[in-house]
């Protein structure tokens, strides 16, 4: 299968890891996963300071390598929260429960568009050990690190 | 994974058969699907004639039988529409979008008791050759076969 997924990725943590995991997981072995990394314009309206473009590319590469899917792969910049979904031809959608109501834009975007809906997957997002969500907001913060961990 | 899945399944059409093998898909080699399909008594409540439970069970192990995964699985009655999903470990539930909002109701019902949350597979429905979704109710109705095509 075809599958498109998307973040910031800012920095890359085990939340975010499930996502890009499970993508792979869902193109199969013959499949192709293209993930958006959003670009610094477009994640300079985060609430929290964000890693270069070209850090966040390589750790994510670094990550998708050394996973060893064989599904093929590319990472595109992502603009806008819609990216490349609107005209690609793809089969599913990765998403986490954050990001779900995109989803669900997406698809009726692309409905508007003459294009046909896409399956959607979404993730429940990783807890942390304090049984919230593991979040880019809360590292940069210093309350737990990228697996999720208290900083005390 | 664990993959939960359910259904009445009356006939088994295209769309059933793209939910069960995403199931599949999704369980991967060493999962395990369960497939709760509906009671005649839960399924009574249809708008339309309903093939016995024995039937339906029967075309649905074939079925699966003959797509030849490797996963494990087995077939509960569904007696309700949450079935054993509040109660169960398991890692994620596959729904079509008509059925899409029951398992938000699933997810907030098994936090609140205090379960964790599974993931969701949307799968969009698959269209007959009118672009219309294939259905039972259409099905039973004469328009289309079980494959979507339009009935003369």
């Amino acid at each position: 299968m075809k599958i498109m997924v998307g973040g910031t990725f800012s920095p890359l943590h085990d939340g975010h890891k499930k996502l890009i995991s499970r993508s792979f997981e869902l193109a199969g072995k013959n499949g192709h996963v293209i993930v958006g990394l959003s670009t610094d314009a477009f994640a300079g309206g985060k609430n929290h300071p964000i890693l270069s473009y070209e850090v966040r590319k390589k750790s994510l590469d670094a990550f998708i390598r050394d996973s060893g899917y064989s599904a093929t792969w590319n990472v595109i910049p992502l603009e806008d929260r819609y990216g490349a979904t609107l005209d690609t031809d793809f089969d599913a959608l990765v998403v986490s429960e954050e990001t779900f109501p995109v989803s669900l834009e997406i698809n009726r975007l692309r409905k508007e568009r003459g294009r046909k809906k896409v399956d959607i997957h979404q993730i429940t997002c990783v807890l942390a050990d304090d049984g919230r969500w593991i979040s880019s907001t809360r590292i940069h913060r210093g309350e737990i690190d990228d697996h999720g961990r208290m900083i005390k």
